[in-house]
């Protein structure tokens, strides 16, 4: 398949190949560099992985993958058997190619999907107890995102070229996941560091697209539509508008977006990236927006790396609104960036309060962590 | 002060003394054993931490509460400066006797206090902005309880006594801090491991008094108030006998009490505890029911340390009714038992999609978890 990314008029190619089990994979190129034609695949691979459950919790109307198939998935490989690196020197890898800009391609231990398809819509009370206690197949799609061929790399240091096909990549995939069948949210994300959990140490992201609004994006969504109906403004903005005037949490502004410490951060160290236009999603930035957002983002990684003398952890999380939604209206794309670091050597841990109560202790009071990110501008 | 626990007639004796610094420490008494009269802290220590703020985030409509003097709380002591152990040898801890069964004290670095008041309530729109970055104090509680003067064991190790007189306690501490002013939610629990994060190994547990309903209790008496309406029955009673019929998730069954790990369990080992009558909170709980609590948490919390050949780390979180709520009727006490162990050597961590978007993935099957657990019976 032969197609550009994102907008009319990218400068970015990309073509989409299929992996030996059916997977689909991605080649997105930097502009000007020969798009991936072919890709040769030839490994005796199991068939996909699947049968997840979607299991309905009462308790707290929310749906909760079981995907025991990942319990065998590749866990902290040695670099030479790295999955994400290029397939070269008579090796194979989850990538069928010699070399490559920027590749997305499906999960081969998904959480959702492969298939696709509608949730039923649970009900308040027990009528017919359909969803009492029989699951929903796990409809939906999880993706891999590779930043870059080179194992050692990081996010930060791809360079604001590379870092915008990665943004290219996922405008397109945010377009095309949330076309699909019964997609309701689409989220793209990075998990970075062993410490909370990465099996994989190569650059890389993850695309989840939900049939469902995740918890916490429909808990935005539903904020934001009771804002929007009470102050006639959206509450993004009136957050952007408050933080640019009090200053003293603000780490970076540009021409298109402005990152700042929230005022109620969650986390000792957390940015929200947001940009100054309403927009839905990645999908509905513009070129202009696009490139600054390749070089503000990788900025502000770089200033985490820069607090200690070893890679800080981090979520990079994607907040978009959900698909087809009647709360898309209020939605406000921005980018929440946290890390559970509280010191050089200590961590923040989810306990009783955060992880069973969902309340909050910060020990890191918002405006000094975001003079510490100012101070960590190069 | 001189009074008993709990409900009257019981058969355990509390007494009531002031720490150095004014903070208010407990003595609960095993049944026969003497109470402790009197207790003599001559420590010279600084004045109450304090100022802690709770910020109101507009995103999310959940307090988050800013602990900066928490970050010099104690953190791993070598066994032999045990804050938690009795003081004795000359050697002073945070409890000054030489001997106890079970204390509750306040903590010396409190999340929430030590002032106590209500919070303000948060409007939709942006009327007046006064809670756009202006922090209310951290009211609240925060007590820590120690289970036993014996700095190697565990609750699961305690003994029926003991542990009854933890219940008694916990009862006890669920009523009075339930009447403080403007205290909205009591949450026990008991963070236990290294792994989740534990800062003191002594066998302890904590009790949370909140100004606010926590967002999972506010979302758990939504969530029941609703299915009340709608369903005439109440909520976990629908799940208890859900559970009951179905059998192959069921753990163990009591005169008052079963557990099981729920159909949409999300952790790879989860339990939950629930009392066959429906109470709102500990303090409801009669005496055969704590006599049967005694009993039956401790085993539980024993099969956990079965399942591997070190003990494994766990959150016990006691899911009470919101208090002075309308929605107590709905609300039904459990204990919610979770450990992110997923294999011997593996953790699950809360990353992108649990942490930032509260989608739970659960790579062990609840049926799956519940066999091992019924096999772990000693």
């Amino acid at each position: 398949m032969r197609t550009t990314a994102g907008q009319a008029g990218s400068r970015h190619e990309v073509r989409s190949h299929r992996l030996a089990d059916g997977r689909q994979a991605l080649f997105f190129s930097d502009p000007g560099h020969p798009p991936v034609d072919h890709i040769d695949d030839p490994r005796a691979l199991d068939p996909r992985a699947g049968g997840g459950q979607l299991r309905f919790d009462r308790l707290t109307g929310e749906w909760v993958a079981v995907a025991a198939h990942r319990q065998a998935r590749t866990y902290l490989p040695p670099a030479d058997q790295c999955p994400l690196c290029p397939s070269r020197d008579g090796r194979r890898s989850e990538i069928p190619a010699p070399d490559y800009d920027v590749v997305v391609f499906e999960n081969r231990f998904p959480s959702l999907g492969p298939d696709l398809g509608q949730l039923p819509e649970p009900a308040d009370d027990d009528a017919g107890r359909g969803l009492w206690g029989v699951p929903a197949p796990a409809v939906g799609r999880c993706e891999v995102v590779v930043f870059t061929p080179d194992h050692h790399g990081s996010f930060a240091r791809l360079g604001p070229e590379r870092a915008r096909t990665v943004v290219e990549a996922w405008a397109q995939r945010t377009a095309a996941l949330s076309a699909l069948p019964g997609i309701r949210h689409v989220f793209p994300f990075e998990n970075r560091g062993q410490e909370i959990g990465v099996t994989l140490h190569h650059p890389h992201g993850q695309i989840y697209a939900y049939p469902y609004p995740a918890p916490y994006a429909a808990r935005l969504a539903e904020r934001s539509r009771r804002h929007l109906a009470a102050a006639g403004r959206p509450l993004m903005g009136e957050l952007l508008r408050s933080e640019s005037e009090a200053g003293d949490r603000m780490v970076l502004q540009g021409e298109h977006f402005s990152a700042y410490v929230p005022y109620a951060a969650r986390w000792p160290l957390e940015v929200h990236l947001v940009p100054h236009r309403q927009v839905p999603d990645l999908a509905a930035l513009s070129a202009a927006e696009r490139d600054e957002l390749a070089v503000l983002y990788p900025d502000l990684l770089a200033r985490l790396d820069r607090l200690y003398p070893t890679p800080t952890p981090y979520i990079a999380a994607w907040h978009q609104a959900p698909v087809n939604d009647a709360d898309r209206e209020a939605g406000w794309l921005h980018l929440q960036l946290t890390s559970p670091r509280r010191a050089e050597d200590k961590l923040k841990y989810l306990a009783g309060s955060e992880a069973a109560m969902g309340a909050f202790i910060n020990d890191v009071p918002a405006e000094k962590a975001a003079a510490r990110l100012r101070e960590a501008a190069r």
